[in-house]
């Protein structure tokens, strides 16, 4: 404590030098933001000039209307799954209509995401990483929390700036009511309360085929089991809704006594794709500029049913959706061509953490060019494709090597859109300004740095192509280990002491720094609430299981 | 043995039963050959008029003359090292003339070589595997053998056609005469007799860098050795050789008493760089077609010496000279331009074998999509990046995934070459014509195979996209390892027992046949002789180092 006030007051000391420097962002974000505008205010005040000067001739081209919007966020993908045809042709398959659209906009080579789904999807929405807002962990089951109703997500930016915001597919950030997307700034959502482990890989067909490893009905021996609460029953859970903003959501799909199978989650894909394509026709047709967030939940598929649909070399389950998701993707840069909106539009694809590597190798996909995958914290965990599309704005076929954190999204598309004086100034926002780097090109980016969380847990800290494991407590730093992922992109060489003594001892203090900003801007837990509570047709299964759920939170626990 | 002569019945049932669709090439090839042949003869009778017509017509433009061949084969390279852009950027430099290459050619995304620099360079010479000639290990100092003189290279099949022929950098066959270049078919040569260990990795410099880690003079306590021949000493050993076809060669860049450095290498390098293109300009003014093969030391290097020239964000050794040898790539097919000669050039560059991984990460290197490096008989240790191109006659901007050996450039080039009657037709030729394959795109190729060696031992199988790891003797081939290729570039998840139990079977057969077919062609060891006899110049101090190793040799060992 006595070493972290003594920083303290040296951190104070800094900022009290320059207080004009600290001050051009209205919003309130990490330490590290700070240490690099010390050194490139000045350029950036110019870059922002540049980057205004290019929005205002969009602007003035478009009617005086902002871009639209379209977010396409693919479930578990590694960097080079899709966009690169040296990769794609040795692992047997194709993605072309991606390719294509890497040969139209940019790829972000060095995209960090959070280790899973809902985290990612957590920092995207709010520009806050998730330890902030208690959403680090992921939740599969019934868990009576979520997101917090008072978080503002970048649909209420942009809709509070006059656009039009549908969000279509996985969303995964809580199963209570006001964590719900039609809550949190979409005029309407159609939605799954919870993600794949219900909906492919514990459901029936799973466990015919022992996916499932024994969570299922159908392969372990119930005469043995007391607890009937203990395993989520897929099919009890609620499934999948739909609502208008502010309205009271109905669940889809599902009827009492119904089952889940692998079927029905194959018809909500390509429900929601259909969604998609509906919603992209309407929404164009109106006048003001929209929002349009699609969040599919392939590639991600549990079952190897139907069987007669592995058309790919490669075979694997995953990379057969992954060629579905592909043509989706092309359906719907055709049909933005055909709306005339192709060129008005910000089109992001991107993955939202790296393989599920549980699956490997039967999904198809190893991890290639990085170690890890879902829920780790190598690169394999949180690097990811990503590509910006924006004709005439953005370079087309250009690559970039400046570090983005999904975070920065938030702030982005909210800079871009016209919408930044909607971004809350009373809370720490982890997401920075990249719209130099998306309009001006390559070393543009405002960061370069990644904390990367498990959990609430700082688990490694990327500092240009430096990356430190951060040692267990109690471990001198100069042992930690550091990798150069320049030289080492799956992190098992590590270098040496030398860069250990150094970087040792300058990762500690952007460490600090950090963790001294949370005394201004303290983390905090997720909302907590009833499960599925003001769902309009509650199966009587559903009911049973929440009522369940809160006999178990009763129990005596202390 | 029965279950061979079993076998061999068997083999010999199927080749009586169809000796026609068995007799389509005057070559000896391995029996998986003729396994495809007797499948798919027609179709391949069919594609060779299609070759023969594109050659022809490219001859008729050509003033009758068939093309010229520039080969450039690049030390120590993994896939993806250069010619991606995507993956340029998370490695932190740029190979933008080879990736300007590639969309000019053709990559072949499955190109084979063997583990290390001497088996690769005799395969694709005499387009045999070296388990066939005794070449399949590397010497790194005086060993008295080399590829013996009645190997027929492909440098002798083309002289024999017409060609000019010239040899310059890396050549690793032997210290013997019969061995050097100049005896094996070319017109000039300039070549190191040994290879980068003497020449930058356990010279001076690099021992006082500790990179010879004690086997350098400067940082071992030479009071205690009793051996003095026990160490190499780079300086006593010949370094590089200059002939014509047949004279007597001399050793260049060393005078008595001079003392081998990392100034010297680079300068040896440059060198290297300038007489392939002084020759290009000689070769391209003659009448005749010509071939001219530049095998470049770089990007392997020892000693960070001199230290001002690392210039890329990875800093590593190999990266900054790979950046130049990328440069290089660049001036030579700048060259090739204005002398006119690019569009009637069959352009092949291509990596000898995976990283060297002993130098990683500062080398600047680790594996990047596949496992292991240089010397391992996983995919890191044998497939490289490799493209050719020729304008009109080669798809520009294409990738194929057919498998491709290097062995079979060879045959290949011999017969793009018009010189495919030169090849002997008394020995096994591990090497097919892969013509259809570049001349009419991808399914083309004729081998779904590799018999993957490490010294005289097979390491592994390739058929298809499967691949078995060989277990020892006596191990129930139902649990060798097998590995899906497609789904597990890292061959790190082996792939069910399914697989294994009917893969396993089948694998033994493709074996079976292999060795089989080595009673009528059996292996045979290399030439041996007295190291450095003939050349016209030998320094003192090598004279006592041939005296030290020949002395060894007559020590009683039995």
């Amino acid at each position: 404590m006595t070493l972290l006030k003594t920083f303290a007051s040296a951190v104070g000391l800094v900022m009290a030098a320059s207080p004009l420097a600290f001050s051009e962002t209205k919003l309130n974000h990490d330490a590290e933001y700070y240490v690099l505008q010390a050194q490139h205010g000045e350029q950036w005040k110019k870059d922002d000039k540049a980057v205004d000067d290019k929005l205002a001739q969009f602007k003035k081209k478009n009617g005086g209307k902002a871009p639209n919007i379209v977010y396409i966020l693919v479930d578990d993908i590694g960097y080079g799954d899709m966009g690169i045809p040296e990769l794609n042709a040795l692992r047997g398959y194709e993605t072309p209509n991606v390719n294509k659209l890497a040969n139209e906009g940019m790829r972000i080579s060095r995209m960090y995401t959070e280790p899973s789904c809902t985290p990612t999807r957590v920092a995207m929405m709010t520009g806050r990483q998730p330890h902030r807002n208690g959403m680090g962990d992921t939740a599969v089951d019934i868990a009576g929390f979520g997101l917090a109703g008072k978080e503002v997500t970048i649909a209420e930016v942009l809709s509070e700036a006059g656009y039009n915001t549908v969000h279509i597919g996985k969303w995964h950030m809580g199963d209570i009511a006001e964590s719900w997307p039609h809550n949190q700034g979409f005029d309407f959502a159609a939605f799954p309360v919870h993600q794949q482990g219900q909906l492919t890989i514990f459901h029936d067909d799973a466990a015919n085929e022992e996916i499932a490893y024994g969570i299922g009905e159908n392969n372990y021996d119930s005469r043995f089991t007391k607890d009937r609460w203990f395993r989520p029953d897929a099919s009890a859970m609620v499934t999948a809704l739909e609502a208008k903003k502010g309205g009271k959501p109905k669940e889809v799909y599902m009827k009492p006594g119904e089952r889940w199978n692998e079927k029905k989650y194959e018809e909500m894909n390509y429900r929601y794709q259909d969604q998609a394509m509906e919603h992209l026709k309407k929404l164009a047709a109106k006048d003001e500029p929209f929002f349009l967030q699609y969040w599919p939940l392939y590639p991600l598929t549990g079952a190897r049913v139907p069987y007669d649909q592995y058309t790919t070399p490669n075979g694997g389950t995953y990379v057969e959706k992954l060629k579905l998701l592909d043509k989706w993707v092309g359906d719907i840069m055709a049909e933005m061509e055909k709306l005339g909106v192709a060129d008005n539009t910000i089109l992001v694809l991107m993955g939202d953490n790296g393989h599920f590597t549980k699956y490997s190798p039967g999904s198809g996909f190893t991890p290639l060019v990085f170690r890890g995958g879902k829920a780790d914290t190598t690169e394999g965990g949180v690097r990811v494709d990503a590509f910006v599309k924006w004709p005439g704005m953005i370079e087309a076929d250009s690559i970039v090597s400046d570090i983005f954190q999904v975070s920065d999204l938030f702030t982005t598309l909210a800079r871009l859109a016209s919408a930044e004086d909607n971004i809350p100034t009373d809370r720490l926002i982890d997401g920075v300004d990249q719209s130099a780097l998306l309009l001006l090109g390559e070393t543009k980016g405002r960061r370069d740095h990644v904390m990367i969380y498990t959990g609430n847990k700082l688990a490694a800290v990327v500092k240009e192509h430096l990356k430190l494991e951060v040692p267990p407590p109690g471990k001198n730093p100069i042992g930690a280990n550091f990798y150069d992922l320049h030289r080492d992109t799956r992190e098992e060489w590590p270098v040496s002491t030398e860069v250990g003594a150094w970087g040792g001892a300058e990762f500690v203090r952007v460490i600090q720094r950090h963790m001294m900003r949370k005394q201004k801007f303290p983390d905090e837990g997720p909302a907590r609430g009833i499960p599925y509570d003001g769902i309009t047709n509650l199966r009587p299964e559903s009911q049973a299981a929440v009522k369940a759920f809160l006999t178990k939170q009763k129990a005596p626990m202390m």
